[in-house]
């Protein structure tokens, strides 16, 4: 059996691996599929390397079912199809003791600082495992964790129906923030540089704009009759987007940070204070998010099959990292059952 | 009789002025006691030239009694005292029908964009003026804006009492946010540059820092346990402070955008996203805000002698103008009224 692993150097290999037994209290899962998404980028760029261990199988936004269990595990059986929050909390930092375990002052990312879902048997504490609905194909399932970012995101906005939200980059989180903040009810434009990308989330039904070609304030004025955006979500985590960032909200409007910013920027807080913004950082997810995330999916709000550009083996991930770096692909998963064949 | 105007070019001069009858709805007002701020601050020092003209009687933190009454105007009479709260909201904008009127997206801000205080006798709407209790003596009562503003603050950072709060600059709006924090239940930690402010601040009971000699984020860490503090308020306006700012509150917890930065600043978006904080800007007052100060000061709750390094008459505003840009005062008040003499 084999695994994608992240072998340090900027380097991504395909490593033997062995189905191990389930420890106490662990789940034996059969990964069905795993998703590829920006962190994992990171980490294959080498940008993480002061955080992650070599080598590393990395992978997080995966289904599957249940191959084996662990002795003290309730209430799974073999072949439960499930998907896994991948947070780790100590439960005890201040941050816990407050009500926020899934940020947690010592979270351990499973899949960043754990090995993650890139290999066929992958063993993890049954307290992280979710289980899916029989009637959601596993493929689909495999969206259940970015969806629940986006979940997450806009319930952190606070976001009211008939509201106007503004995303600031349409890569597969922001296409999906977008879906589920239409969804609540928002109208929503959404600002992406690629003319690709523009192409996919007006297909989508999104109005779209670039940034690169517009004046980004002056087409929000007016896309909001010269009130200013509700809310507005920075999933660019570009510099220049953040330059303009604070002019598009409402007097108290909300903007939401979703992206990660490796520098500091730049940022306006004379408009923070002029108009009373409200900026918030939104990070992961919550139980609540990814059982709603679940039911998006089932309920088919979420355009899956437009965002899933496409599927491939497991000794293909590679070249599907060099495609999504290169930003030729939305959502692209991997294919870890088919690779075990 | 005399008023203290911005003439432009970054001069100040006394003017003869006239007392003119009140206009159908106003107050004519006899100015007590008027206190300089920060913004009267930037109006002399002409960063504000392209919003004012000139001259500018300015002055907004002011206490008086009416002396005259217009047509029309009910509920008032020749010598009761008051304020004003010096906002005229156009009452049509989107923020002024979402309730936030404070912040209309078209705020007049008497002082600023009208003639203000610093004249013996001064006319404004009815509307505007807000009666005192006839036992707050007109020298405290001229200190009724400054502590609305720190009510305000306060009020928006939701502070619930046994917060941890950082206060970034000790200067009077800091000192007061210091104090209306403390009285709220906070243990608060002021961290000012300057040595005899810290003197000062000190002697009112709190704990105080200066960050230029001292690793702040490394102290609140410290000085939390290890949690990081439930608000901080960024009172400094300096770009140093900014670009510590992320790093000092808790998981989830609030930065508080209190001062105008001029310029765009760098900050550490990252920390934001990390610990899922929340940064709110606040700005100037509502009525209740107003309601409060003055109920505080007529508790005693504010150390107003102890902010008041000096009145001075309306002659010498140029003079207490440089003293406090040059840091030697904390808050001047002219004396309006002594001018008259």
């Amino acid at each position: 059996m084999t695994g994608a692993a992240y072998v340090g150097e900027s380097r991504l290999e395909t490593v033997p691996t062995d189905a191990v037994s389930p420890g106490p209290g662990e789940l034996q899962i059969a990964v069905a599929y795993c998703g590829l998404c920006g962190t994992d980028l990171h980490i294959v760029h080498g940008d993480m390397d002061a955080r992650v261990s070599t080598p590393l199988i990395f992978g997080h936004e995966m289904s599957g079912t249940v191959s084996a269990l662990g002795t003290g595990v309730d209430g799974w059986a073999v072949g439960d199809p499930l998907t896994v929050m991948p947070l780790i909390w100590d439960g005890t930092c201040a941050a816990c003791l407050d009500g926020n375990q899934h940020i947690c002052q010592n979270l351990e990312f499973v899949g960043i600082d754990s090995p993650g879902a890139l290999q066929q048997h992958w063993n993890v504490p049954a307290s992280i495992a979710v289980r899916l609905p029989a009637d959601l194909d596993l493929r689909t399932a495999a969206l259940v964790e970015p969806v629940a970012v986006a979940v997450h995101d806009v319930r952190r906005s606070e976001l009211q129906t008939g509201d106007r939200a503004v995303v600031l980059g349409g890569g597969p989180i922001g296409v999906l923030i977008a879906t589920v903040a239409r969804h609540a009810g928002a109208r929503v434009l959404v600002a992406e540089v690629d003319a690709a990308r523009r192409e996919r989330i007006a297909a989508l039904g999104f109005e779209v704009v670039d940034p690169a070609a517009t004046d980004i304030v002056a087409e929000v004025e007016r896309w909001t009759d010269g009130v200013g955006a509700d809310v507005v979500f920075e999933v660019s985590g570009a510099a220049a987007a953040v330059r303009t960032l604070t002019a598009l909200p409402k007097v108290r409007g909300t903007i939401v940070v979703v992206a990660i910013h490796g520098a500091p920027r730049e940022i306006d807080l004379q408009r923070v204070f002029w108009r009373e913004l409200r900026l918030l950082g939104a990070r992961v997810y919550r139980r609540s998010d990814f059982d709603r995330a679940t039911q998006l999916l089932r309920d088919g709000v979420i355009p899956s099959d437009a965002l899933i550009t496409g599927v491939v083996p497991l000794e293909r991930t590679a070249a599907a990292i060099d495609d999504l770096t290169a930003g030729r692909a939305m959502k692209v998963l991997v294919d870890v059952a088919g690779g075990a064949a």
